[in-house]
């Protein structure tokens, strides 16, 4: 039996290694390449394949593995939408994913970013760095103090607020639909205008469906208190960027963190340091003491990767064995 | 009745307006100036004295003040050890001081540094300001995979417990002086050797008498983990700097947060951003991608300064109607 996986970083190496150890019996190979119709080759006379990657897995690509008697297609992360589902359909393809790998990854991220702002780390540290050693008058807000809103509490968000609790913030939340055991405690509010107007931060946990896109715009900002802090570690497309800077200008929020960013694609992911970023709100952004910009890594944990590589080698394998894995797609 | 406030720093400003409000009939008034013999005479008039400062309570100051017939001194912090005790004894002073002003500014602080350092948020930082937007390979910790050894289980302690059992951290602690709830849920192990076994990071909050001295030394040190992340918001001197150093540089210890150091007397509280520091080894530990270092800084929060203002101002005003404030020295 064997496994061929493409596009392995060093950090997952590890975890790979650790995953042919348990399974002695599997022949693992792996290239740093990612799965194009140029690198098919690379996979004969394994059983599965399992791949993480941008690049599309269009019908050339899925032909060449079939060519190869390669059926079996596993991926290390969530999302699907880069399959040609048709062409997977047609030839017959066995297919999963990693739906959830760490929302502990998230969360602590959203919240290690929430109380940096309220803390007010960057400028202190940038203060410290060039050995001005002096306190004042970067004074820091307590977590416990404040009434922080927590938007859905699916996985991540439940997460954040047991994070939450034990710093003994005061949690409401809000989701369209509820949690039973969050509902007993009475963490939840009616309508988010009501957490809007209560909230001194704000963490975002829903999805960025329609119905969410500019969850935070001119609008909803007016709802919110003054210096409201706001961290969003979910979907870019939740935050106007633009009516976050000019409520960042007029300090109706005061601090921001995001992790995600409405027009992150083809800017996060790449090295912009010796050539302009042509993003010039985000470059804005990133200057700023009082906001935290990181390039959509809040689920990049020793944890996750750990998870993604062992659920999709081991879907890989159980493909390969004619089993079919919690994780497979049904499509 | 007058209170004269002595230091007040701007951030301190806020807090001493608002308690002036809810106490309209008692007359404030403050300098930014501290409190020596040549500002003693700013307090003319008032029936107490508020103060802050690194300088001494000296016999001259306190027998300025007695002229004045001021004997109501109160210190808005906790240390008391600038007082002429015997002066003050002489002069029939009546001192106080803020024992607790908020033991959760530091417990946050403390965790906050360590979630950092495991999630690498310095190196992950450094590269988005230089617009480097790779997340690879600057890979994160969760902090719910850790064992983290809390020593001193006091009030800080304690707050650093529960913050961490939000983060679903597996909790082992320390103390000569157990916890009764800390014992029962079987937190503590039985010696120090056995926490430096288990332990993936490590907290200090145990206060800086002799026998804690150099507490993390190299001795210490070998009988942790590789790798341990080491976290000291309580005193400079718990840690053998030229261990910790010798530590991180053997990689022993992966990453370290200090808010004390062993120097920081004449260092902190400085801005050297336009002269040398005087202290090498405090500039390698700042330049480091693995350290953080913040200049005493733990309880410099709105809350906490609050407190310090609040408790100052009403037991100066308790002095003045001649009664006695909880937090009134036994001298």
């Amino acid at each position: 039996m064997k496994v061929f996986a493409y596009g392995i970083r060093d950090d997952e190496v590890p975890a790979l290694k650790s995953w042919q150890e348990e399974n002695p019996t599997v022949e693992v190979d792996y290239t740093n390449e990612v799965l194009t119709a140029d690198t098919v080759a690379l996979a004969k006379g394994a059983n599965s394949v399992v791949t993480l990657q941008l690049d599309p897995y269009g019908a050339d690509v899925l032909e060449g593995l079939a060519d190869l008697g390669i059926k079996n297609l596993s991926l290390r992360n969530v999302g699907t939408e880069t399959i040609d589902f048709e062409a997977a359909k047609r030839l017959g393809f066995n297919l999963s994913n990693v739906p959830v790998y760490s929302p502990n990854a998230i969360a602590e991220h959203a919240m290690i970013q929430l109380s940096r702002l309220l803390r007010r780390t960057k400028p202190m540290d940038a203060k410290v760095a060039k050995h001005d050693l002096r306190w004042a008058p970067t004074i820091g807000r307590e977590v416990r103090m404040q009434t922080v809103g927590v938007i859905g509490t699916g996985n991540i968000g439940r997460k954040a607020i047991n994070i939450l609790k034990g710093f003994g913030a005061k949690v409401i939340a809000y989701d369209k639909f509820p949690n039973k055991e969050l509902q007993e405690e009475g963490l939840y509010v009616d309508t988010l205008d009501e957490l809007f107007a209560q909230a001194d931060a704000i963490s975002l946990h829903v999805p960025g469906v329609p119905e969410n896109v500019h969850l935070v715009n001119e609008e909803s900002l007016a709802k919110m208190k003054d210096g409201v802090v706001i961290v969003n570690t979910s979907r870019g497309n939740l935050i106007d960027t633009d009516a976050a800077i000019a409520a960042l200008d007029s300090g109706k929020i005061s601090d921001l963190a995001l992790d995600v960013y409405e027009g992150e694609v083809g800017i996060f992911e790449h090295d912009w340091s010796h050539e302009k970023l042509p993003d010039e709100k985000l470059a804005d952004l990133i200057a700023r003491d009082n906001v935290l910009i990181t390039p959509h890594v809040a689920f990049y944990t020793t944890k996750a990767i750990h998870e993604m590589v062992y659920q999709s080698m081991s879907a890989a394998l159980a493909f390969a064995n004619g089993q079919t894995p919690d994780n497979a797609l049904e499509y």
